[in-house]
């Protein structure tokens, strides 16, 4: 076959406008306003895959659908499932957009648009791999299930029904996914865990109309100073998560995950610079990468209440609102946390307001089991693309689909990150960097053909 | 002259309108995009005052412009001045109003609106007065000073330079104020004492941008997290305000303030259904209407950060606002409880996030001498109009005008309170009765042709 790496210096033009046109589409799962929008990004992926030995379907579903990629390389060949998502978080606050997200520009290297690094280039360099490998030589040696989804910003809700109603023919030995960080410029990371999920609204209710403040303030509880209240509640003075029994569950980190967490480097400074902050802090007694990796938190999203526009208005608001998340590890059960929060906030709630607390998203932890012959494939072939061993990371995002691949279909994934550790992804000016795009791919067709012998080799250890 | 009430009976349609006209304008003085309404508004006043015996002028200021309309009775005559404001408030979340804001109808006898009771109607009720007691006989026996500015509900700024660059020609013996609330139907109230004021922003400013909650979460201070610890810190468990020092110059109301306050009837229940709460609570020790009334209160305003749309956006938000304000009793100095709550916001701001306090606005608070001819008056004009004596009464709103009369101008303030207390002043559905505004002319015909005596009889006793 044609090799992977000509193939990319002749055609960088083509697969960058390739990127570019993905990233146009401004697929945004979490407002039905766009669910056209991810219809479109569906479909625009589902016919980038249609080349000879790759069967292409697109899933309708009750939320944005999915599209799902087969090769079939023969019955008795191990199966691999290459996962992404082509939805995208909402684009915020537009002014702080060096250029529009939408409207994808490339800077010293690098693309910048919404969900450019999450998830877009990262499964397009998959999917570009799995077309190349295809188109070159009709077969990879493994099967191939490429499952693009459209609800990963909003919890993978469908995607849980799907594959429970596709198990048989979803069944695989491997899933991998892409849609996590490198730990630095030129230096993949497999990541190994990553944090689990419990996401709630609370919406404190008071008067039945806003109230004159004057007239009414000091005699009527206010909801937002309640809600204020209620939030600070749910940290304590050396900044642990104040949820009842939160730290029951914990699974402390072995010794050998502490090993190399300490092994990797970590430039205190950089990264504050990085992110544009002089100084970092956090749960009392752990650094600030063991928080990030492998502590539990929680983390106000949002916040409204009240008069919010320019100059004074003397209102006692009638509702106040909060968004708050929390971050788990193992063994934490999001719904023993949900209910614990629920009860912690009921709680903390003063006399005078109603307090609604609805839940949002809610995702298991998950850690890889180390010693997989598919983290040892994958090492390989980042080694041979990128000249430097991969760090074993875990990670603070969370990807709900881990724990569902590993108890629906009984798969364990392999992350393989591409993306910069400050792309921004979820806030302006997301980046992914054109090399890593094209890097990827080149890693991408190596695993494609390697990863089926690495399975069976592990399956015969 | 035509009895006053017979001009009334046979013109209520015409005078009704005339509110309706006013409160179409939208004079909403806190967002510029409005200066021109405001504008509007002020010469739509001017025009109204334009009658033989009243000289009118409207001033410009850096902000929005002041409507003066002066009437001579004679060199030796005591001079009255009457306050008001054309401007009014924003109009808050338009879903929550029955009818639009700035669209004017009538129910159950009564105009909705915003405005129309703070300070549209009450301040329209004193001009068609002036107006009719003019044209019917030139004269009213005292001088008037009709004062009409636009800036009220942004704290009189501009009011404050134009009262101290007129301050000679501006000379009165009383100012005549209705922009407060009857005790509750039928039962007009003379507010002797008003509450004063330090309206703040807190903006907290965390990392460069919009991070990414799971892989920033817990290792960098989230400022909407921040924002509600300092919240929560400026009120103590027994809901008293934690400024620091913030009562140590709140001096305790006298025993007739106790009793008459006591003396007043005060449905606990209907208070609690008018406003649709289950439950009222405040600072410890005090009952509703003495915290309304009597004590210094703080109140979140607004609220701000992060992703406040539809669904879950796992975002660490890069900044977190709050407005919050203060009423203050006397002798409370608003420049020190300003300094005071500063430094207490400074020092419960956790490391790792920087803040910024921004004073919007500020006003003493005031209380009127109890013994005062002019009150004396009004008592008697309100007894002939409703056929009952007025409750005398303080309340938790601030009008920063009082204690500028008293220092500018050396005059007393007599407030006449003419809305309901549920009237929504700053609220969604504000109402204005139809029977106060007329009723409220009626009185304000009689005071005119009367207080210039009381005046002159409390100047000689």
């Amino acid at each position: 076959m044609t090799d992977m790496n000509e193939y990319i210096a002749t055609h960088t033009d083509e697969l960058v406008e390739s990127l570019a046109a993905f990233v146009r589409i401004p697929s945004i799962s979490a407002d039905m306003a766009y669910a056209d929008d991810c219809r479109s990004a569906a479909n625009w992926v589902a016919e980038l895959l249609d080349v000879d030995g790759c069967e292409v379907t697109v899933h309708d579903t009750r939320g944005h659908p999915i599209v799902v990629g087969r090769h079939h390389a023969g019955d008795d060949a191990p199966t691999v499932m290459i996962y992404g998502h082509y939805d995208v978080q909402p684009e915020g606050d537009l002014s702080e957009w060096t250029t529009p997200p939408f409207e994808p520009t490339i800077r010293e290297g690098a693309i910048f648009g919404r969900g450019v690094a999450d998830d877009k280039g990262q499964i397009l360099a998959h999917v570009h791999a799995l077309r190349h490998v295809l188109r070159e030589q009709g077969t990879c040696g493994v099967n191939v299930i490429m499952v693009v989804e459209g609800e990963e910003e909003t919890a993978s809700d469908t995607l849980a029904d799907f594959l429970r109603e596709h198990a048989d023919t979803l069944a695989c030995d491997a899933v991998v996914i892409s849609d996590t960080c490198q730990l630095g410029p030129g230096r993949p990371a497999i990541t190994y865990g990553t944090k689990g999920l419990v996401y709630k609204q609370i919406d404190v209710r008071g008067p039945a109309t806003d109230l004159h403040s004057g007239s009414y303030g000091g005699a009527v509880v206010n909801p937002a100073n309640a809600l204020a209240t209620i939030l600070a509640g749910l940290k304590d003075v050396d900044n642990r998560v104040a949820v009842d029994g939160f730290y029951d569950a914990v699974v402390a980190p072995d010794q050998f995950e502490l090993q190399a967490e300490q092994a990797l480097p970590f430039d205190e400074q950089a990264f504050r610079a990085s992110v544009g902050v002089d100084e970092t802090d956090g749960e009392k007694g752990y650094t600030t990468r063991q928080r990030q990796w492998l502590r539990p938190t929680l983390d106000v999203n949002g916040l409204l209440a009240g008069y919010t526009g320019e100059g004074s208005k003397t209102v006692l608001p009638a509702r106040a609102m909060a968004k708050v998340s929390m971050r788990l590890v193992p063994d934490q059960d999001p719904q023993v946390i949900s209910e614990a929060f629920d009860a912690t906030v009921r709680r903390l709630t003063p006399p005078g307001v109603q307090v609604q607390i609805t839940t949002l998203g809610t995702a298991r932890p998950y850690v890889a089991p180390l010693g997989w012959s598919a983290i040892e494939s994958a090492r390989q072939v980042i080694g041979q693309v990128w000249g430097v061993e991969p760090a074993m990371i875990r990670e603070g995002g969370t990807l709900p689909i881990l724990p569902m691949f590993r108890e629906v279909l009984g798969a364990e994934s392999l992350l393989i990150g591409l993306a910069m550790p400050d792309c921004r992804a979820h806030g302006p000016d997301e980046y992914f960097r054109i090399d890593d795009y094209l890097k990827g791919m080149a890693m991408s067709a190596k695993l494609l053909l390697n990863i089926g012998q690495a399975l069976r080799d592990g399956d015969a250890g």
